[in-house]
């Protein structure tokens, strides 16, 4: 049996299908490399079946030992081959220097991404023409939540029964988990991470998803993370808006997060994302916390990344504002602003996060249930990608400031800029216009102290290089 | 003798020359209509002319009677007509209710203004195009500084020499004040508001005028109220940027604007002006003072205006950022930008002014010299200035909401804005692109709480009427 480095080992065996094996059944596999060792959980996946998934993260023989309170899964042994991953398979994206992210083979991850909160509770259609959309996006994250909202009445959730009122959560539904794996697959194919969100506050006690016990919050996240971690693309968000969820405390999520990383035999990307009104005083959860590794931020201004990393971990501010028109503040951006605030964030080493919500389109708002996107920010997205994947970093996955200096004007028009660049070789200068995607160089070269013309325009970068 | 209701009656005396007839000599002029009197102080003219001005505000017969403590000056009577206004002629400008302005005669006064600092002390030529450009701007008040700047080397200014170093503040330049009046009243014929600024903090001491002592301070605050306050369309901005001032309290500035609201008799609107960097706290002068007729503020953001109007005077945003490509952050906006601020800051009831500062071109910064205007907002300025000229007011000059709906859409592209109506009669809508100036009518009426479907694009504004 072979599995690609960072692939997906699935182990099944069957067992005890009486009682509720969900609660009943400990199912644990530890597997071995030389003296590595990493222990899953296993989870019941229904009729009888057990499956344990595995991610090896070296290449060569590995072992496996099963473990279980049910003697028929219990003391299973046998080995796997890690062979080198295939083409395009980078392995899990890490955190990289303070700030930054890059793939386990070291590869450049750019964190531009997106967001359609459901848009695997819709029709098959209709995700198919998600994936597609995604396709020639320039994405590569997607934030997508597990649990559905107070208002959808889907045929299935995380849990068994499907009508708010008669869902039993001391059991999952393993089928729910199959189409949502597979368009974690999908995702993967495609190179896009998989932001899973784990909870809600919009849930509002309907399902009450966002109000359950200690013990069933843990259960859920115990096989959540048992089917799931797997999947190298995977980053745990533990909440959407975190903070608009009255039933729980920062207690709560210190904790639910602290049992995620236990949980986690490969410790994917974590963090959980505030809600605080956007214009009122920003307050997140302490993102110093171990237990978190990069900073999920909602805010409106990207400016305010520059303060943020005073915290070294990475700031990505996932949602910034939506181009759209919807009624809400947070969702009627135009295109230049959203692009703006893109720009500003990032070129202060931060990451922006795109969303979508055109509420009167065919496939109505994206940031909801996916669809088709009709904004004109993507295609300079991918623009401002382009630019950012070239520039030169160091090892820290910082822009090097002694090769290359990006200087983003904004929304302001100014007919000059001063600029005071490092001592040696004169720059080169490139004027990027961020809205009509053009790049332009800039006559002459320019060294120390110096003031470089611009046209009176917005939405310009400068770019010098040696 | 006859002079126009609040034209200018100017009568002129010979009187001693030696000494320094600015200081030695007090020379008062008592004006009696029926038991009205309004009495005016005299100014020095150079060669031995005195001079004194006075603009009745009441038609019929007038006499006078001079004072002074030099015999030749003292004990002059005599009689002037004041015959009806002439063609537009409408008075001064005064506060209408709470947080509007009307000229005297009760026609509309809109307080869309611009501001040249220094545009009289520019050549003749430049001078001209400056009145020239004016003519076709929608622009009703200029302000403008009496004091040059550190940096400037005029042949003349307000006080003797016109050398930093050699001035001789004691003495003022009467040619200085003739072409400066001159301006005045170019301005008046264009039915233009001269909002004077008494000082401002840009001499960082070269020429000394903003370290002045009191007794220094207050003869100048004399003299030039003596010389312009007769001239209808003059107000008083006590300070530019007054807090960037370190040589001056607030004690001292209440104590200039209190010498001013003595010395002036038509009692011109009055104010004073922050400086405090746009980003910072807003921290103003106390506008509730009995010596400030309306709030003249610096600031960049025209939705502060909601609060602002807590204080019962009119807001006049003077400064809110200017559109060109300077280098600094208050004079590079876009013309969207800056057209998108007059907008917020009129619909909510405020006013404000606009500025220009293009860096590069044959005539330099408007905002510094006059010359050429460049950019794109005049034109949209104008049109927004036809709109809010055909709201329906009530008394106090408030829109009347019970006729009238005025809603700015901002920089967002929402697909539809749900409003609540007034009950009554359904409303009819136009939909305002103040970026393409165009009106167009919405199907359809409404009444009630309604939701008006929109075009996903930025900078519209709805207005419904019965």
């Amino acid at each position: 049996m072979t599995v690609e480095r960072w692939g997906v080992h699935e182990l099944t065996l069957t067992g005890p299908a009486d009682g509720n094996p969900f609660a009943d059944v400990e199912f644990r596999v530890a597997y071995r490399y030389r003296n590595r060792v990493l222990t899953v959980d296993g989870f019941y996946d229904g009729d009888g079946v057990y499956r344990a998934r595995f991610s090896p993260d070296r290449e060569g023989e590995w072992s496996y030992l099963t473990s279980s309170s049910a003697p028929e899964l219990d003391g299973h042994r046998g080995t796997l081959l890690c062979i080198p991953p295939g083409p395009g398979n980078h392995g899990p994206v890490g955190v990289r220097g303070a700030h930054h992210f890059a793939y386990a083979d070291g590869s450049r991850y750019d964190c531009i991404g997106t967001t359609c909160y459901h848009w695997t509770y819709q029709s098959k259609d209709l995700q198919e023409l998600t994936l597609a959309s995604l396709r020639s996006a320039p994405f590569d994250k997607v934030r997508m939540c597990l649990l559905p909202t107070d208002g959808m009445r889907p045929e299935r959730t995380p849990f068994a029964g499907s009508t708010p009122g008669s869902v039993d959560v001391s059991r999952f539904d393993p089928s729910f988990f199959r189409e949502f794996e597979a368009r974690v697959a999908d995702l993967l194919a495609l190179g896009i991470q998989a932001d899973l969100i784990l909870f809600h506050p919009y849930d509002r006690g309907v399902w009450g998803f966002d109000r359950m016990t200690a013990a069933e919050d843990a259960a859920y996240l115990r096989y959540v993370v048992a089917r799931l971690a797997a999947y190298r693309n995977v980053w745990w968000s533990l909440s959407n808006e975190y903070d608009f969820n009255r039933e729980k405390t920062i207690a709560d999520w210190d904790r639910l997060l602290q049992l995620v990383q236990r949980y986690d035999p490969y410790q994917r990307l974590r963090s959980i994302h505030n809600g605080t009104k956007m214009y009122e005083v920003f307050t997140p959860y302490d993102f110093g916390k171990p237990c978190i590794t990069h900073q999920s931020v909602q805010h409106w201004d990207g400016a305010e990344v520059a303060a943020w990393r005073a915290c070294l971990k990475p700031v990505v501010i996932d949602e910034i504002g939506y181009e759209g028109n919807a009624g809400r503040r947070w969702g009627n951006l135009t295109a230049d602003e959203m692009v703006h605030r893109f720009w500003q964030g990032m070129s202060l080493g931060g990451y922006v996060g795109h969303g979508e919500s055109f509420v009167d389109r065919e496939t109505r708002a994206w940031i909801s249930v996916g669809g088709r996107l009709y904004g004109e920010s993507p295609a300079r997205i991918a623009f401002l990608r382009s630019v950012f994947a070239e520039l030169p970093r160091l090892g820290d996955g910082e822009v090097d400031a002694s090769r290359c200096v990006l200087q983003y004007l904004g929304d302001r028009q100014p007919s000059a800029v001063e600029l005071d660049l490092p001592p040696g070789d004169p720059f080169r200068f490139d004027l990027i216009d961020t809205r009509a995607l053009t790049i332009t160089p800039v006559a002459g070269s320019y060294s120390g102290s110096c003031r470089i013309p611009l046209p009176t325009h917005p939405y310009l970068v400068l770019r010098g290089t040696r």
